[in-house]
């Protein structure tokens, strides 16, 4: 049967990434506590292609995937690309999981525990060496300061939530992540509320105004400080509840490079 | 050349409806202000088939549609659901026209003016008589009653939407839908608001407390007193700012049926 | 604390359903060899609600879906409706839980196993009576038996989805809704395919050509002969290669109706 | 009343990008035809903020887009982003607009015309100079060349699209990059096709058989000696129908580098 993709291309074009996109894919992945989790995710898979080749052999990246049976660790990351790698000839493999994550977590007044869903990204990228981002969206709630100071009674408030992607030199959990983004919104959303837990909450955001600057700038602060990240990105956006759409803030920092902290104007800046 | 869909089918199966579905159109609309209005539509079309046909003329649903050059009135929604029964030679055509629609809306302290849009949906069905059901999702801020009674200081809010469907006796403008939607919600939600703006919205939703109950039964009353229309069905969804999940409440009346105005336990309800 | 939810209503309206949506949960679900399936479901809970009450007590939707561990069974759905029903003292309780569902399945001539993703949905509703609808969505290929025959060579083929959602009087496993999907289209979708699947897959296709229409027939044949299912609809819907949009037919019977088997025209058809 | 946004703020983090998004407006755009076209649009406005600052003022964005009464050109684009960074005292302003574009295509045989969907993108950035990407989307068909090499009849074929980000030197029209694209697929979708056309359809796709690798060469190679671009990205991703996922390639050139042509194994790599 011919090989219609190992056929010689002379085009001389060299492409960046082929493979595929949008697989569904039934996923485990280990939590903080050593617990085992089982989720779906969304995967891309893909590798460089040289110029003197037509195609690659896209059925190979699912069968990389069935290999490592779904278990999404640190290093089965690199082995993934690593092995995408070799079986597909190539210089760069990349690899993007995406799935829901689960903590369960208490209600601040009655204890009442229950799920938060936290949206989990893994990027890997296999050259020369091995890069890994982390990204974790955290729901949380904004309460506006401007609101709160020029209104005689109340402020308005909102779902918000707040995307964190690191670089890691050494370990740091999805739960620690989470933590720095509740910790530094108005408030945590929970699940499973109590009418004493709501009003604790209630009262907190009102207590911590914060405008999606503020958690951006919070957040960045904790992330900076963590001798464990050497380059993050934060994106924080808040489905303002007195509008039809929405604020955010957003900005990049790579801490091995100038230490400046300027905002540079490139187009796309910390955002896409 | 061969009419494979006009072939005689022996399953006796009579199908429903059969059409096309997603097609993305730019129409115009005509508003209570008689100006003409550009937007986007997604349109589905479809017909009844007798069990003795195999297919429908998929291609002939386009050309129904580009002969009225995007023209959608009231008229015109009957024009084209009863040409694409006789073209189509069915019992039986059905028309949804979907698409975002914008009203210049004034600031309520300094009056600037900014479009809000409300997603409007058209769905037309011509048998032996014509039914119309119109609906428009329209935004709104709901403040929690609850949150604001326990709380010493504050009350969660966010952003909501009303979703209104009705069946017609007499013309109901979509701008009548829109303010029924917004005089009962804790406050509408504007495009653009200046800080004197930002103050009296917040204030207004702080004194105007409701549940997704009471959007819901608000606007019920209104539509019930409302002698053009005949049937309504109402949705509100409340994105929760304590959650990361919704709040509905949901209701349909027939007036043309028994005046019970009792909740049926039918699977479905008022909702999908 | 004050309980607003329970104070008197006085506008005399009673609420079809009040509740929460799109809940992200965790669940496990029973696949048909007795295996468990972990996965992710979207959750809908509501109830009827009395005119004579202000409100429903949300988080109580929430403690009900906790005390059940995320188990949804048949049995399961049934205990959590007449829970919610008594917990919250009302006539009516809807459940719906929509979730991504795998199964293992072998490439047609190399026998390579991956996982193919079905999205399913329980509608479980409890008044006087339990009922349920269960729905999966399969994705399929359909190739087009008039770009087929009038073509020389080739005919437009696309993916397609298969809906079918049944009511049962006896249990019907989801795995035998998938079959009978697959079964009736041009041919099913897998995950991984190597070349000689590849070709087998694309004859298989070429020699069995589909129309939505078609699709949707054999499937209905199939339903109908089929005793555990008192009801039935069904929805094909094809993302058509040479246009930028869907076709699609429809139909719902009833079999504990009269047996016209005729399509009404009636707004929104089998559809929605 | 106080101003908080203008307070200082001591945490010395400069932000990248603040502003608002998701803001749905009417606009009108200009074709090549000089013809006005009304859509809408989905709007993202940002600035950049100095680390002095505690926020930005979000309702200038908004005013700043009525004050353009919703025209979008190439010149408007940078008047707007020089507007705000005026306006916001910011060294950096950043601007989308992405909307739905539709141009009236012929029918290949019959020459009956009907409109296509293209979903165009301006992204805008004003620092020390002004930067503009222009994106567009445009829906094609491929022809899978193995399956067609390998099978007896047929060839699996489905619905795939092109997206190209290009920056100028010299003005290309949105058509001109429609053209590019879809000449090179293995055949346009269009959104009125009678019998004779779709039979030159099918048999055109099928006598172009195109891998995505094939296509985004294809594309690269007429971006590559367009000498009014000086930087493309182009993402070809094809709706398999054999699978559940989909088939993607992408690359990203800028002339005015170092002209190796080779794919770097940068994380992201041309995609995002």
């Amino acid at each position: 049967m011919r090989d219609v993709q190992s056929e010689r291309d002379s085009r001389r074009i060299s492409i960046d990434r082929v493979g595929v996109s949008d697989v569904s894919y039934p996923i485990v992945v280990l939590d903080q506590k050593e617990n085992i989790q089982h989720t779906v995710a969304s995967v891309t898979m893909s590798v460089s292609l040289p110029h003197e080749y037509r195609g690659t052999h896209m059925s190979r990246f699912i069968e990389v995937l069935g290999e490592f049976q779904g278990r999404v660790t640190l290093s089965s990351l690199e082995h993934i690309t690593e092995d995408l790698r070799k079986i597909l000839d190539a210089e760069c493999a990349e690899l993007d999981f995406s799935f829901p994550y689960f903590l369960l977590r208490k209600a601040p007044v009655t204890g009442i525990a229950s799920y938060t869903r936290y949206d989990v990204t893994f990027k890997a990228t296999k050259g020369d060496v091995f890069d890994l981002v982390t990204t974790v969206v955290v729901p949380v709630q904004t309460l506006c300061p401007c609101s709160r100071e020029i209104s005689e009674k109340g402020a308005h408030n909102q779902r918000a939530s707040v995307e964190i992607s690191v670089r890691m030199k050494g370990l740091v959990w999805i739960e620690e992540l989470v933590e720095i983004a509740e910790k530094n919104a108005s408030a945590p959303v929970y699940t499973l509320l109590k009418r004493e837990d709501e009003k604790f909450v209630t009262e907190q955001a009102y207590n911590t105004p914060r405008f999606v600057e503020d958690v951006l700038r919070d957040v960045a602060v904790a992330l900076e400080g963590e001798e464990r990240i050497s380059w993050y990105r934060i994106r924080v956006t808040s489905n303002e509840s007195i509008h039809n759409h929405n604020a955010f803030a957003s900005l990049e920092r790579d801490k091995t490079r100038s230490a400046e902290g300027r905002a540079e104007c490139l187009p796309g800046g910390a955002g896409k």
